[in-house]
């Protein structure tokens, strides 16, 4: 390695207290129990944006358990949450996947992504949910070539589309909500699926219908995407309607949004006690897995009586985030503090508390 | 006992699946993850509302670390939790402490308050907090006589106050906050504390202040009540000011506000083991107790790693509620299905549900 390489590699290396593989709401909400300790975090999220499930698969539907919310949005909840833990300036690697951990020396855990961005932390909580979300990818053979050079199954960067031609295929919510919104930004968006009937919310059926009648979204149904075609970028793909007629279409990027299965991926290969696709924690004590200062919280955990439910991760985020600081502060008493009775004090400086009481003469 | 005397006792008998002791935040969650499960609940409370610590000690404070609430007031928590749970018809025995309780049989417990209210439930479940809250009495000799004669440590039912004359004593904010809201109700408010000076929320000593100022309000410090006077209820009481000058004031009411203590009460000799004054459950499998059907959640409970706050009550309700349900239902293997996907039925009839998909032609 050069040195100055070196040197980059050490200044974009990110250290903190606690890294957490999953900004799903478990994770989110354990930045601020960590934040009430004083101690730092770090996301990292294979997906571009945070909030888990309730962003990808479910933002606009509502959740009538979350305690005290007879009703929230997923979106709404995870926004709340994201507002929440602000104060406490949690660090986020978005887009790149938890791939392998070292123990580097008695303090520090090492972690680095598929990109190769190098995280390290004094413990790991794990609340990678159902796993990462591996997108269902078309079954042409050269799909690889193409990933990444057009060929994208998440819309990161909407701007990234600005005044390029864009093939979507799919007929659930994810295919008719992009095609709506880069419809807008987009010098022409196709839509092609292999049915007439799409699946999806009323209303964005609706729009997809109004933005068809306006010209703003072609769309080719019942048809397939059958290759991609291109010099080491995709340059168009062809289509087959109804299995018969075939054409080519001039686009600079395909996206293809068949749904997302979730894998539990390369923590698999940790070491870790794994059971039916799941962290195996020490029966709910401060759900720590079998290597100690690596954690497992939220859905990918697993004890007896264990559900999967979200007002269970923010308990088992709470309990973690106390036994790293027992971990952290060996021989300290740890009180626990009300945060009505001592305020919020945010690494930013912002400090939260309830209007004190005044004592005052009444004459 | 009378024929008839037994049909009424047999008609007030109250009957439900999981009887709760405690009306906080963790027992009224707890109706709704029953209810969910398709069981019903009861619940006791020995205050005259719902809430327990959020409404009596800080119902207008914020909470910061409630999860998804970036901030809400206690007293908001509880109307939420109140809205999320009334379409499960919970029932409520209020102001009346739970002392005794029997296995009638196999199938059902019996739980008896201190005014003989009767209960029976397939499952207890500990909601108690800190115990119930004992207020502080004043220290004459014969406050016993007058208990519930005129002499009130709680206002269960301001109406009952409506045209009467009341003296009020303490320095805090429930003394400040009642003389305030029995200013337009009842005929004449004298408030007496031993100091000049006044503890509470600023806006509660202004407005005593104003009221004061305005005649609404009778205010006797720096003064302390010595004595009470009347014929089998409440009639006058003695007032000395700065130890010093004394004199009768006539009055129908004598509310002494001087603070809470918990107490654990008689539930301390149900032969529960008990830890430093909480209920030790069997290392948060499900939070039963070593009684068998007997539930400790929230904050009455202790376990290792046990955090006394609200977001951990809400958890344990949930998978208390999970075993209860368990346990009522051998053999029936249980499915956990998410509010989101499934929506949630109400025992009133209600539906609530997200917006169902559909599947729609575009042309
Ligand atoms: C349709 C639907 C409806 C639901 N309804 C409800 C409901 O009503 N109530 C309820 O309580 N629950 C509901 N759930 C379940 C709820 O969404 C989950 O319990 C919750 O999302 C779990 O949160 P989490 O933070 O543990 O994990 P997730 O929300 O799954 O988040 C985990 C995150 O970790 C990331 N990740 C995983 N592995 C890696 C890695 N190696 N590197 C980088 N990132 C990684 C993933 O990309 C993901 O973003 C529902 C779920 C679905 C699908
Ligand atoms: C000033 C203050 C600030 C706080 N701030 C926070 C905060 O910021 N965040 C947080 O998470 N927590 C906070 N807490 C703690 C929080 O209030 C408790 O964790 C919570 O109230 C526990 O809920 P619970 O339902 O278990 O019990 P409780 O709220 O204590 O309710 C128990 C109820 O049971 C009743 N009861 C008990 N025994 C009997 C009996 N034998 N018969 C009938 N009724 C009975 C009582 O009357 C009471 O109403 C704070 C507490 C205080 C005092």
């Amino acid at each position: 390695m050069q040195p100055h390489i070196l040197l980059i590699y050490l200044y974009i290396m990110i250290t903190t207290d606690i890294l957490i593989i999953g900004a799903g709401p478990t994770g989110l909400f354990a930045v601020f129990e960590a934040g009430l300790l004083k101690m730092k975090c770090h996301i990292i999220d294979a997906l571009p944006q945070p909030g888990g499930q309730l962003a990808e698969l479910y933002p606009k539907k509502p959740i009538f358990d979350i305690p005290g919310y007879p009703s929230v949005n997923a979106g709404e909840l995870v926004d709340n949450l994201m507002e929440q833990i602000k104060q406490f300036q949690p660090g986020f690697t978005l887009g790149e996947t938890a791939v392998s951990y070292t123990k580097v020396d008695d303090e520090w855990f090492e972690v680095v992504t598929n990109k190769g961005t190098v995280h390290r932390a004094k413990a790991i909580a794990i609340a990678g949910g159902l796993g990462t979300f591996e997108p269902r990818k078309p079954t042409m053979d050269n799909v690889a070539d193409y990933e990444e050079k057009g060929l994208e199954y998440f819309v990161k960067e909407p701007e990234h589309f600005r005044n390029k031609k864009v093939v979507i295929a799919g007929g659930g919510d994810s295919a008719l909500d992009w095609s709506v919104f880069l419809s807008n930004v987009a010098s022409e968006v196709t839509l092609i699926h292999r049915r007439n009937e799409f699946r999806g919310a009323l209303d964005s059926v609706e729009k997809v219908q109004d933005l068809k009648n306006q010209g703003k979204i072609k769309l080719i149904t019942p048809a397939e995407v059958t290759a991609i075609k291109g010099d080491g970028k995709v340059e168009a793909i062809t289509v087959e309607i109804d299995g018969q007629e075939a054409f080519d279409i001039e686009t600079d990027y395909f996206i293809p949004l068949f749904g997302l299965t979730p894998k539990l991926g390369e923590i698999a290969q940790w070491g870790l006690n794994i059971e039916k696709n799941a962290i195996v924690v020490n029966n709910a004590l401060d759900y720590q897995t079998n290597i100690e200062g690596i954690y497992a919280i939220g859905d990918i955990n697993t004890y007896p009586g264990k559900l999967k439910l979200i007002l269970c991760g923010f308990h088992e985020a709470t309990l973690m985030c106390q036994s790293v600081y027992n971990r952290l502060n060996p021989g300290k008493k740890f009180v626990l503090k009300y945060t009505t009775v001592s305020g919020v004090d945010g690494f930013d400086g912002s400090r939260k508390e309830a209007e004190k009481a005044v004592v005052k003469k009444i004459d």
